[in-house]
């Protein structure tokens, strides 16, 4: 099968991605984002690089879907409504046309799922793997962004969705074969592949959270950047982070998986600080958005994070989080 | 010598260069742009990668320039004031601290010469060469951008600076050494690492010009981006064409050299359409900013680009611009 070329490929899978008005399909050197009236501009930008943030073998629709939503998780953590994306795209020079046509699917599909759209980029090739980087914008509100810094002494802190099901996932990828049921093995790489951040939930976070941060990194280290942006300490309370059936079949419910998976990284969940005031109103929002939120610590004076036992003693955490180097 | 960890990196190199307050000095997970009253934001994105935009032996200071210009070339071309810019950067596992701090600083000078700030982005690493991703942020007073579509049967085409001195650059650097004037020689080289796009002048153009492409991928193929998008033919003269006395001297100034230089892209100059009656006040914009500018030929019915030799018979172009693939 003959591949197109680097125009024909912007002209034939890209362009009719280009659906605001201001994206001029894709045909200028540059696109528009008109000002939404009363509301800031939110931008992130993240990037996935095959080997690292997705496996050669992922299906490159999971894979597009994987590279929108890690930058998802970052607008959705700032309480901000997804409005469009920019797309940087590296190639190795022999890609396929068939897994760059699938690719191009996820993107449609996310756009749908999520109400956004494509509003630039470029598309080059590199000596190396798949790299995909994304920038992506959304609006909250003037004055309304969610900050990492905020978060009051007396705040209870809140988790959206399980913790380390991704990490699970890779684990399970990377490993071969292992003995747990189908369902769950399933469960677990499909968190890996496809994260899902609690986008419309988050947006109700505007009102009631004080502090929050997309948890990539790992709770652990997001947490501490929320505490060293807040000038606070939080303490989380092992026991309470919430672990999915799946990983708990994988590395049982001992500290050793509880630190594992804490400090895994690539949840793309949101972790929140709240006065205790708002639970209430924070597990309604929850419930209309089909999103399980769990209170698992608290605010106080000091600096820090620490992982808490059920006698109140502090379990080591060598490592809080991933880092790339 | 220690190398900086990914946070250290970004704390001590980066954080500096987010002077805007929105950029929240990049320790939270996004950025605000705020809304700017009666403008438009243009959004524009361009990655840039070792082997293909730069070479290994750049200085990376130059990398770091020629990444942002790219860029600024694209919002010039649309009458836009930078802004700001998202910067994500892929380094390869065995990249030198040295390396990233001379790359740090050659942001910082751009940053000051634009008038620009570092808005977010991030920071991994890659099985693979250095790859810059940018993102970048300008305003245009709503409704005012320059479209590559607008151009008009009658107008002139103008373009800004010469044509042709990267890829001459480029051609040296490859090539080895040449027996031309070292002073000629540091000058292609020059311009091949460290574009120069018309920034300010180019704001002049929103008044101005009824069209505007920025030339990378190779004169004849951006006048052909503007021809498609405004369903006009453009017909270039070539004797008309503006090449620099280093560039004659390397390539001279035969028909070969004239097609090489108009198809070779990476100029990082504006090619633009203006009716005949603005070109006294095109030629006073550009002399007020230091920028010289030529008209090279003119916008008429039907479609395509024409290169054409004195005598009005046309100039072969098998291959009108750079494609990555």
């Amino acid at each position: 099968m003959s591949r197109l070329s680097e125009f024909e490929l912007i002209e034939t899978l890209f362009a009719p991605l280009a659906t605001a008005p201001g994206a001029f399909g894709l045909r200028d050197d540059a696109a528009i984002i008109p000002p939404r009236a009363g509301c800031d501009l939110v931008v992130t930008a993240d990037t996935i690089v095959e080997g690292i943030d997705f496996l050669a073998a992922d299906p490159p629709d999971s894979i597009a879907k994987k590279a929108l939503r890690v930058n998802l998780s970052d607008l959705a953590a700032k309480g901000a409504e997804p409005f469009g994306y920019v797309l940087n795209l590296s190639l190795p020079h022999d890609f396929s046309q068939a897994r760059i046509e699938q690719f191009a699917r996820g993107l449609r599909d996310d756009q749908e799922r999520y109400g956004i759209g494509l509003l630039g980029g470029d598309t080059g090739t590199i000596s190396g793997p798949w790299s995909i980087a994304v920038t992506a914008f959304g609006h909250v509100p003037a004055g309304e962004i969610v900050r990492r810094a905020g978060a009051g002494k007396g705040d209870l802190v809140f988790v959206s969705g399980t913790i380390g099901d991704s990490a699970g996932g890779l684990a399970l990828l990377k490993g071969g074969a292992s003995d747990m049921k189908a369902e769950f093995e399933n469960f677990l790489i499909d968190r890996y592949r496809l994260p899902d951040p609690p986008v419309r939930f988050a947006q109700r976070l505007r009102k009631l959270a004080n502090a929050a941060v997309d948890i990539s990194d790992g709770l652990m280290a997001d947490l501490g950047h929320v505490a060293k942006a807040s000038a606070v300490h939080i303490a989380v309370e092992a026991s309470r982070i919430p672990f999915s059936p799946a990983l708990k079949s994988l590395w049982g419910e001992g500290p050793d998986a509880i630190v594992r998976a804490a400090t895994a990284g690539d949840d793309y969940q949101i972790a929140f600080t709240a006065p205790s005031g708002n639970e209430a109103a924070i597990l309604k929002a929850a419930r209309d958005n089909d999103v399980v939120v769990t209170a698992v610590g608290r605010v106080e004076a000091g600096d820090g994070v620490s992982l808490l036992d059920d006698n109140g003693r502090e379990i080591p955490v060598p490592r809080p989080g991933y880092r790339h180097f």
